[in-house]
Order: structure tokens, then sequence, then C-alpha cells
């Protein structure tokens, strides 16, 4: 059955670099997977990993705050730090060793609950795009039969490294499986194909990462790099965002 | 004195992927150069240093044939064709051996007019950027004290590859004397070098160089990937596009 799904019709993936640019590009019917990197997506699945029941991404910090008093635990960060009287910010660590298992979080970021909602209404199914499971995720999207557009949140609307180079491992990761005559795919999938081999030395140059250390959370940094923690894909599903085990399906 | 300019500030360097993007970008005093390599930018420098007077870049078609009957030789193209009643097209090829030297050209591109006229107000000067001149564009930023905005036109808003590694060569090229901290500069600097060796063949799979090589102009795009056939800059000047030979300045 699939080898005949793969020769009647080659499935297609994008890369759009900017949430600014995504009304260039057709998202009804696709697998939309949202980057970003430095912190929201690889926090969201670091939560769903340890046991979070739920993530309902939100947009601004006051619904947060009107959810909280509705027993959700709520997480929010503003230019990289926690939100005031919030009880989380934006740190995976702090959902390590099933911290908040079977908690639901509402959770507003400054770029990844944006690219969130501008994606979730048409889209076939909206996942999260982060490195702690890249290979969790690829093999989701290679056993599905829809296009794949990834987004990159991006840094207030401007191109960045880390999400940019998430979105070409996964290009990659999907070669020759998914055609790539989108320009900034294939940019990208070259890109991370000449950098793999020292992705921590290249992304320190990112200007996100930089304005990130000044915040002292190196250990932050180094978790998002990490490779493959997490056998769960993360996908929104009924305006919360769930984790769903890849052997269970 | 270039030492202590040097000394007392380090130029910056950017990079903008998509003019969808530039209200991003502060433009204000910076030298801009814009980059529409297949083909508005190329054609553009093959006719200033094939001794065309001076090239009018104009938004639309009705515009561009008003000035036909003010005596200028109009060229113009939509979507990689040549337009309507125009004499000329977007090829570099047609002003080689000097073909139209000494006339006053106007000439409307789909996206490279486009990304002059939004950065022409502000910027301190503006530049065409090409492969067939880098040589020349390099060492003219080089020997100015100005910031650097390298704005790619794309194609129809969206990123494309071969604006991207002109992009990536020029940051190239400036470094170490321009700051990088810029994630779209850094990531196209490590495109281009390495890609460069290969530069052919990786633009081969551009979305864009496709979509040329069906209007059966392959001589065009050989001649847009060919490197420092001239040693003069484009620069726009009251309006007009002017070549300036690099050691007469």
């Amino acid at each position: 059955m699939r080898v005949f799904l793969l020769k009647s019709r080659m499935r297609n993936i994008e890369v759009c670099v900017s949430p600014e640019l995504i009304h260039l590009f057709e998202t009804k019917g696709k697998n939309v997977v949202i980057v970003d990197i430095f912190r929201a997506t690889s926090t969201m699945m670091a939560a769903l990993a340890n046991g979070v029941e739920s993530i309902t991404p939100v947009m601004d910090l006051e619904t947060c705050r009107v959810m909280g008093s509705k027993g959700y635990v709520i997480a929010g960060e503003r230019n990289g730090l926690a939100a005031e009287g919030f009880e989380l910010g934006n740190s995976p660590l702090a959902y390590l060793n099933h911290a908040y298992a079977g908690k639901k979080i509402a959770m507003t970021t400054t770029n990844g609950t944006s690219a969130i909602e501008k994606t979730k209404s048409e889209a076939h199914q909206v996942l999260l795009g982060a490195f702690v499971n890249i290979k969790a995720t690829t093999q989701y999207l290679n056993d599905q039969s829809q296009d794949v557009l990834i987004l990159c949140a991006g840094w207030k609307g401007k191109f960045n490294l880390e999400d940019s180079l998430y979105a070409g491992a996964l290009v990659s990761h999907l070669h020759p499986h998914f055609r790539t005559d989108c320009d900034s795919a294939i940019a990208l999938k070259s890109l991370y194909e000449s950098n793999s081999h020292r992705l921590q030395i290249f992304l320190g140059q990112a200007s996100h990462a930089k304005r990130l250390q000044n915040h002292n959370i190196d250990e932050d940094i180094a978790f998002c790099l990490s490779m493959d923690l997490y056998d769960i894909v993360g996908l929104l599903s009924g305006g919360e965002l769930i984790g769903i085990q890849t052997n269970d399906r």
C-alpha cells in the first residue's frame, strides 16, 4: 500500500522561514510543522514527554492569566524571561522528572504561539518541531500521505538560525521520500548537511542564542539542541497540544 | 585614515531574504545592495558595462511605455517573458557588444524594480548586486564607512536560491571587515561557502532557474552566474542607475 502511494503521488515539502511570509504559502490540507527551537517547541515537547496532559497555546498573557484561575498551570515568557506572576517561564528543564505530569498547561510565547495561530484553521495537522524528537516526527510524516510545510517561528518576524537549521534537518531526514523544489527547503537542507557535525558551534553565532546566553540559560540551549530524547510527536488536537507515542499508533 | 575608521567602529552587514520583510530592517543611512540575479540586476550590470548611459527603474509597464515616447528605450518583462510592445525584455545578452551604448533605458521587472522602490528613499546608496561584478561591489563597499544591507528580490515575495547565494557570497567576500551577527547573513555565508565549488549544479535545483529553463534561456542563466566580468559598480543616482568604474573613483 505504501509503495503504491509513493508511486502515485510524490509528496512535497516546503519551508516558510518567517510567519510574516506565511500568506504566500498554501496551508490547506498540509501537515504543518511549527518550529521555535529556542525555546517554545522544545519546551512543549519536554512537557508532553514528561507526562503533561495537554498544552493550550494562547496568544497573550492576559488570556493565560484567566486560564490560571480555571485550574491550568500557566507558562509564559516575553523576550526570553518568565512573565510576571506566572508559575512557569519557557524553560524545558522545569518539566523534567515528570514535575508537571497529569497537569494541563496554558502557554504563551513570543513567536511560537503566534505561528500556531496562523496555521491551525486550515492545516490537516499542526505538529511541533524540535530536535529533541526529530526522528519521531520524521517517521510520523513519512507514514502520512499529506504534503508538509515547515513554518519557522523566527525572531520578531526575521529569519533565525536555529529554526532554519531544524527545518533543514527535517527536509534532509525526509529526503528522498518528499520532493524539495521549494528554494528555502533546498537551501536549508544544504545548510544543515554541511553543518550537522558542528551544530552547537555553528549555532553559537546565532543572534537569538546570544540573547539567551545573556539570560544565563546555557543549560536550556544545550537541552534544545539535544537529538532524539523522546519518541513521541506533539500534535494539535481540538485546540490543545498533546503527545502521541510513535509506537502506539 | 582607513585603519582608524575600522578600529573606531566595526561595520555591520545584514541580509533581508524577501522584500516582504524589509519593514523589519533599518535602511536609513545604509548601503543597500539589491539582488535579482535571474535576471534584473545581472541585466542592468550588463547594460551599464556595455555603455548604456543610464537605466531608470519604473514600477509598471504603463509608465515604461510613456517613457518610450520620450526617447527612452523601454525594457520590461513579466513572469520571465518580454512585455508586449517592448523593444527589450530582460535578457542581459541583448546589451552585449555595446548594442545600446549611449542610450537611456527605462526598465521594469517583476521583483527587482519593486525592491529598489522600497529602499531608495532612506538608503545612503542603492547598489545593484550581481555575480558579474561581485568583486567590484565588494571593493566599493569595503572602501566606505556605511553598514550594508543586502536585499534579495526573491520570487513573488518568497526566499529564492540564486539571490540568497549571492547574498552569502557578498557576506563571505566582505568578511572579516564587516560583522555578521544577522542570522540570515550567517546562514547564507555558510551556504555559499559550502556550495561555491558547484554553484551552477546547486542552482540547477532552484525553482526560478527551472522556470527560466522552460523559456529556453539557458544562455541567460549561464551569463548571470558568470563571475567578475565587469569592474564597475551599479549605483542609483537621482532616480537613475549608472555605472561607475571602480578604478576611477
